[in-house]
């Protein structure tokens, strides 16, 4: 298991663009929070469908890693995310991963989706990261 | 059924921050292109997840547009998507949606997309929008 | 909310062909029980991952009933499942099911599925039922 | 690739409870036919979603089958299906599987399913297949 600290410096340097940030994790869950910004709302005060999308691969990212270290080329197979709720304009999204099963080259984990300060689900999610072969 | 110049337009006035271009409609399919950018890239020379699921999610809205007008509040409430193939960093995504069901108070097509110039799909999406009821 | 008695004997009414047993209801989830005979196992053992998918969408019906009361025209628009782990060939099989969104038109749930007496997810799947309009 | 003979045998043989037929194959698309009996209905004059749901996953298999040879031991890992328009309670199912990708380790695919004699789907279907690694 990693430290927020080091999640956060990897995602840093293989996500440079991202603004997302690893607040918690432990064995069991990891949770990430995306600040949201002018480009990520929709007409009609809500936060836009991709933004969640990113967050909920972001957020089964960060679970991959701290399960399985920090592998740089693992990468999502498959996602699928269900929108419940209209999200905040002006909160904070909140993310937590839990992982469904940990397998040698498939991880599944599911996602729930906040706006920060709620605990009704905007979204929830369920994917698949397939991890590479390990080298001898 | 509307021109790509009005879906266009349309896109440019409820999502401004998107560059996602309209580029073909009949009555069967739409296809969009989406610039690639330094913000989209992952390390590894591919493009990033989240911007397949953007393309894919902007191809089903523009899908529901030319079938059922310009109607800003449809909603996705579900969308999942497989990645297939690792699509080129320096060639922008096509995206081509096709309509499964045109119910009315829900809509769900299919999305396959591709980086420009190739016909293996790099992703493969489907999803369903909620119409609002109209309003008397 | 009703009891699993009436639940039992609705589901009887409408799926005559079914042997899933609900157990247990409460605001929060319902549980199912499906005894697993001959033609549920596939070889190798297990359970066939159509048994899984039956039990799956018989659980959100379940919590839909136990919702929105007894609607036998509720239908299911979408459900997405990930295979987790192999089931036990000799045990029945355990499925919980929570609605994640109880909309007017649309419920969305999430399933758990278990061997029973394991604590261990065999399959996980979450989708959405479309509730027929109210005639007045 | 394999005959629909071939095929069929090798499903009876690991599948003697089915009696979904296939019909053709070529290197595209792979065909199946599901005779539909009174354990399939659902009250309202249709075929029950997890018919449907069996279906998609015999005709995924079948088309895995037909694509890496005969493994029994490929495993769904993951289907998610959309139901479209329902389906004629007196006319068999017809499902046609397509290969999206077919990678070293993950095969997938799509299924459109209909009533026979009707070129309207009744039911859209994504799904990935697990192939086991080979032992040398």
């Amino acid at each position: 298991m990693l430290t927020t600290n080091e999640l956060n410096d990897f995602l840093a340097s293989v996500f440079p663009q991202s603004n997302c940030v690893v607040e918690y994790t432990d064995q069991a869950i990891i949770r990430v929070r995306q600040p949201i910004g002018e480009s990520d709302l929709r007409p009609g005060g809500t936060v836009s469908g991709p933004t969640m999308m990113k967050v909920a691969d972001v957020a089964l990212y960060v679970a991959v890693l701290n399960a399985k270290g920090l592998i740089p080329l693992a990468v999502t197979t498959n996602l699928s995310i269900n929108f419940l709720n209209k999200p905040s304009a002006d909160k904070d999204l909140i993310a937590e991963c839990k992982l469904l099963k940990m397998g040698r080259t498939l991880v599944i984990g599911e996602v729930s989706i906040f706006s920060k300060g709620s605990n009704i689900p905007v979204a929830h999610a369920t994917g698949t990261y397939s991890i590479p072969p390990v080298k001898n």
